[in-house]
């Protein structure tokens, strides 16, 4: 069995780690890690884990826990590993970081995006970003993984594979993201009220999104070439999911023609068609959040559109489960050897 | 592995048992009947299965259904399974029927609630009323189980114990429940339009609704006495999740004072202490649907009126999983011997 | 024109008075009161009203507010009024409290019930009970009018008639009641989250919440000896509208048989035919909260259970307007002798 | 008093415009036209009418209906009007279509997208495009006004100064959009019930849904030259409301650099300064639909992105308002040379 600790066990996506690593054949919590809440019953804080979880609340001494786990989940703020993780700690357990601390290379990015000093840039060197369909290799291989973000995960996979191959003109991308409100998290804020999200739809961070210099050095990565992009999200009235709906224009074919739809499904299906939890639908399905909610799913399409040269790509996920903590689970399985999708196995709930 | 033939597995409550039994270790769907989709992809019907159920649908052939299958689920609507069950289906397959018709045992009493003539009340009297708490035993040993209501279910945990020991008057229970969308079914009617439920909650069936009779004949016969009761359902804009609350007056004491928070909790846990899916909740906490939700779970408490010599007990469930088809799974594994909770160790999904 | 200061204008209810008296003949808000957002653009704080209201909101200062205004609304917590109001001030501009300060007549009660010393107690002789429906004339003759709460108002008008006229037994009254989350007000509160409000539903205050005393106090008066009732509110998932579900044993009649429904309607119609704002619905129809959105009415209607010889009436309202701000404008107009309906002649908005 | 036909009142739009317009100083309803629910109560139908509305639903019989009536709203399926209305019908009464048969110029056009032969194209060159804020002095003067769509009249607005100034290149423009569940209208389809919208978000009609092409004929018409442009709907479980997000490349000035927030803003206000419905808003403020519910607004604002050169414009407003009925007593207003604003003074409903 691993051990497992987790730094911020109760925020949404803390919560949604404790349900999935409930589930899992080879793994065990052993530390609850809360900055709010130590010493109370977890079970009192989230009461789905009622008569499931009997652990009181701990606090965040990683040295203390570092001896007692194989791994440490840290589903904290930005800011908060970069200033405490150490070599000596990575030495004793691995860590998967849910926050962005590890996952942009570029120091003065992360700087300027984020307003925060990174002190620890010499294990940014050695993070590996762990989107697992991307890096599977490198995640087996490293101890400290940078679990994505839910907006990117959704925006990176849905778009890859045109990119790299370069079939859109990757200057041209536009993302336009619409999320659910788990992902605004659980803290006490008049703006993520009920009354104030529901029957609502907003955009917010719009063109200065922190996500975004995370889509762009990925998707750069791909396009072997530094990009610009555009990404919008939004706050949709529902609970979980993300959907992904992102323009390019498309390169022509060498007889200036746009390529097909089965030409640009073959690519897709080149790069995800083995893999576990990317789900290409048949053409005329739009992606829903509905149907992937509770699992690890993403359901991709697209649409061509001839009159104006454009794709339309959409992804959809569920931004608690492959936008977050399966996707952490998913990266824990790569690292510690098992069958990457142990645990994993969830039936998308309907309705 | 045991062969599962499902009736009605486009329904809300026939999605449901599919996502239940493909998690379900020692079960194995061989049929997808449906009436309205015959040789679609119930994928295409259901796209939270898509690469999870290859199959077509099929129709409704019990014949050769129940050479094929060890179990069929019968999630259909009322009238269905009463006109087509024969001593010889039940002679080849196990049938659990989610509708009512088999659940109330008084003919006279199902036709005057449901306006349908009950072709086989010979069959009746062999049906076990498939409340696994109450019923266990009998469970296990029949061949046709009726699967209770989603509404009924949660009622009569609720009070049972109560009722059972004499602790309320049950002339003077009231029963005010409120239910999720999903409990209204897939069928394209106005009245359960996103608008039209959306932001809205009104009663429905006052003083009429069909699962009152089961209800009272249950309560009935843990009262020792017929008892008639008041229950009135609300339509609550959300997709699952039943919430009883249920008033009656406590019988006092010999010494004349009412019962306590500990006599009454003393009791609730002599009935419920060791079931695996009844959570007693503390004192002060109250049933929330959401700390259920894709769970088999129901969470119940109470709390004393000392002013009005009342009770007010609480039950929450998932309408489509201990309200239907985990309910249903959970009488499939007594009636194959299987541990109880084989399949059904589902955590709540939060948010 | 009436002038118009509301302290408390920021929450919902002060909000949903500023819609309301914008569009108000003959009244002028000149004070928008805030202790939040003191010298803040009230634009600023709901931007529903860009371009519609240039003020800046001011604090609580009643002295100076009171040499301004002609009335006064208070939309502020318990204790505030209670604890500020003279003689002096009442002399100077009338109040409308939207608070529970000055509606339970009996100190002891409200101090009970509430934990708050009540500081004024002089002033709660002279106050009125503002539910326009029951004291008419004497909210015509006041100038301290105590505007009921959401919860009572909808409970009270759905019974009094019944009540009054002895057509149930007041003992065995029962309110079942569903609020919308507006009445949980805008302060950010984690139990008020979209996510942990969404897709749930809950009892709260269960036998302790504080509407009882008022809804008692009220039908002690109707029945002409006290009683006490079980009420029991519930968070339902949609910003507006309460429903009240009360149960109560009818009384015989002489001749032994139940009222018939036609008796019942009659006894309803010669209390409410003539009211603006309340409107009996058919025999059938259920009220609900979606029919009265962003209007005054109050929907009513009832049904006779012949088993169990109770009668289950139901009610339904916008617990902003007519449990709140709509109210306290039909209250203004009263004691301003202005048309009852002037600038509440507002058509529900559906969907 | 202008008297007042509307053929389909039964629809949400068609309800809208009875709540508009009973609240409107000038207008009379006088016939109520439904196809599904001829003599029947309106009330009936709509309950929110109840008490306001005793009139029984009439056919569509619009010669009898053009005797009685000043003017005609129709808000029915595309194709109805096109095939019924004749230049008799216009010389006696006014007519205000909410559909889109008389929207697009290039009866070409509107026959390919919308796979219906245009009866009537002689009538279509008389026809006014109702988009009061572009068309304000053709409106007054016509008899056949052609009330835009909801997600036109939305897209429209948020970029046509920049496209009429060429501030933009218009073939970069993208627009996403975000739309209530009301815009689906009250037909009884599977995939609009609550459980299947509720908690989910997808697009719908990608490249190919017919309000394309009237967003396009308009903008091109202010560019000056055809444009194509990519327009992707999107559902959103919420009643009212639309976000469009909109996407395009700025021009850059003589200089090289791009235009500043307050160039742009200064053509904005240029254009909508003076439009009683149009709000720009501050920078920083991004619309939200739920600020303008049941209003007639139409919240606009943008932001800069230097880093891609693209500006993000975006709109929000009630698809039932002035996305569709309050436009239509808008151009009604202007038809008969009232106050544009008359009627439709109305405050957003918050929350």
């Amino acid at each position: 069995m691993i051990k497992v600790g987790i730094i911020g066990a109760t925020g949404y996506a803390g919560a949604e780690l404790v349900r999935l690593l409930l589930a899992h054949e080879e793994a065990e919590i052993v530390w609850y890690g809360s900055k709010s809440y130590i010493d109370q019953n977890y079970a009192d804080i989230y009461r789905n884990m009622f008569r499931l979880v009997p652990d009181l609340c701990k606090g965040d001494d990683l040295n203390a826990l570092a001896e007692e786990a194989d791994v440490i989940f840290t589903a904290t703020p930005q800011g908060y590993l970069l200033s405490v993780l150490t070599k000596e700690l990575l030495s004793k357990a691995k860590f998967i970081d849910l926050s962005a601390d590890y996952r942009i290379k570029d120091v003065a990015v992360y700087e300027k995006w984020y307003g925060i000093h990174h002190e620890t840039p010499e294990l940014l060197q050695e993070a590996v970003y762990g989107l697992c369909e991307l890096r599977r290799e490198e995640i087996k291989k490293t101890r400290l993984c940078a679990n994505p973000g839910c907006f990117t995960t959704c925006s990176i996979l849905t778009a890859y594979p045109l990119v790299k191959e370069g079939l859109i003109d990757p200057d041209t991308l536009i993302i336009d993201a619409k999320s659910g409100t788990s992902g605004a998290g659980r803290g006490a804020k008049q703006q993520n009220l009920f009354c104030e999200v529901n029957e609502n739809i907003k955009a917010y961070g719009v063109a200065t999104h922190r996500h975004t210099p995370e889509i762009e050095e990925q998707l750069s990565e791909a396009a072997g070439k530094k990009l610009a992009l555009n990404f919008t999200p939004h706050l949709v009235p529902m609970n979980r999911g993300i959907l992904a709906t992102e323009y390019a224009t498309l390169r022509k074919k060498a007889d200036g023609t746009l390529p097909t739809r089965e030409e640009i499904e073959a690519v897709y299906k080149r790069y995800y068609g083995n893999e576990p939890f990317i789900r290409l639908l048949k053409a005329g399905e739009m992606p829903e959040t509905k149907w992937v909610e509770g699992s690890n799913y993403v359901d991709i399409n697209f649409v061509i559109d001839e009159r104006t040269g454009r794709i339309i790509m959409m992804g959809a996920l569920d931004n608690l489960v492959k936008g977050a903590a399966g996707q952490a689970v998913q990266n824990m399985n790569l690292m510690f050897d098992l069958p990457e999708d142990m645990g994993l196995r969830l039936v998308p709930v309907f309705p």
